[in-house]
């Protein structure tokens, strides 16, 4: 199946039908993906607040109504305890468990928050002729914990996660000045080089993701990360939270230039 | 007194002492100006999911903790019920007074909204040698309702208020272009000639502000207007909402520069 050019209805009825359950990248090319975070209406404040006060991390594209399972802005119609491949839910911050379909377990408190994925500016890189390694080698991308604060919200609290992508040196202010121009997805590196002034001890172990080739000439390059909001949720314990499982992402309606305007 | 070149702490200590009682235009150059809407707590939600789903209208510098009178961000320090020149106090969406000091009406409950406010672009437009009319003729920005709906959220919903400055026809691009830069002191004009396409019948008699002169060869351009929140609330009626007077802003810490990037 050509996943590339099936538009993001095509590929969400798919996987409401079961038909696709893998991870999402490079479906519906020029469409934004989103990360997945329901939790319950008691924690929604709390944690609108915290991706308010940390938009580099947490880009919000939509934020549903209370107990509405439909959107109504990046994917109209489209029910998001379906049509996403793959489902994680945790309790008390703890995993319990992965589905391909939360429509059981969804509760007329909870409330869907669509955040921004980098996958968006991958695309503008590869045109400009910036590399993204682990497009090339074809696994997950590099995932590290930092030491920055994120500004706390209520209950919500914790450090920044980052994304890495090696870049030539010379490539670099090309790759701020691309990346930068889409805030909504994540937007400008947060960091260039140097690793440890960000709490980065080991590069070539990840705490998430895989480890990429970094070649000679070239410098790790950090972003914000969708997996920040995550991280922070799990560090505070909701004691109920529905995620998408890393890389299985809501391909939304939302063409990646209309992020930039 | 030189209010231009005095540093926005300067200012507000001069607010809180009563020393200065009227409007904030023109002073400390080149820092943002904040609009102001305090809500009790049991409205925030609603609120800030509306300001979320509405940024070009409602652009958040800073949300306060529950409570909380002083700021953390935008103004490190400021009390944010002393620090403005004149408050206005509304019960159930009628005015039921102004204050130069809301200090007395503080309850644990409460929660500041900072918007981002048009004072940032338009220092940029004369930087760029394009007119701000009302700047010139020393009054205030003309602004009118509209018939563009906002999202609604929750308990409040309501039509987009939009600002207007005659732009001569070849400066229409760079005033775009300049504005469009900021999008967290609302941005790119929301719609360009042609008042009534968005619901404007009388041009020569705004519903806020003052009216300017239209030149030969300048298009009234308009631009999504801060008093949208606030019309909104009222709208809404509220039980218990304290926003700013027009005109008297709060005076951030911000350089204007800083809210581009």
């Amino acid at each position: 199946m050509d996943y590339y050019h099936m538009k993001p209805q095509e590929i969400r009825k798919l996987i409401s039908e079961g038909k696709i359950t893998g991870p999402t990248a490079g479906m519906s090319g020029g469409y934004a993906q989103a990360n997945l975070v329901i939790i319950p209406k008691k924690y929604a404040y709390d944690f609108l607040l915290f991706t308010q006060r940390n938009p580099r991390s947490c880009p919000i594209l939509e934020v549903g109504d209370v107990g509405d399972r439909y959107l109504k802005t990046i994917a109209p119609g489209c029910d998001i305890a379906k049509e996403i491949p793959k489902y994680r839910l945790y309790e008390h911050g703890e995993l319990k468990g992965e589905f391909q379909d939360v429509s059981d377990l969804w509760r007329e408190d909870l409330v869907s928050f669509l955040i921004g994925c980098s996958f968006s500016f991958e695309a503008d890189l590869l045109e400009a002729g910036v590399p993204v390694r682990h497009i090339e080698e074809g696994c997950n991308v590099p995932m590290y914990k930092t030491n920055i604060p994120c500004a706390p919200a209520g209950v919500f609290h914790g450090n920044m996660v980052v994304s890495m992508r090696p870049i030539p040196y010379d490539l670099i202010p090309k790759a701020v000045l691309i990346t930068g121009d889409m805030p909504k997805v994540h937007g400008a590196p947060i960091h260039i080089g140097a690793p440890e002034v960000i709490g980065i001890t080991d590069l070539l172990h990840p705490d998430f993701g895989d480890m990429v080739t970094i070649h000679e000439g070239e410098v790790p390059v950090f972003w914000p990360c969708g997996v920040t909001p995550q991280n922070v949720i799990m560090d505070s314990k909701p004691d109920f939270c529905i995620t998408h499982a890393p890389g299985h992402m809501l391909v939304t309606d939302v063409k990646n230039i209309n992020l930039k305007y």
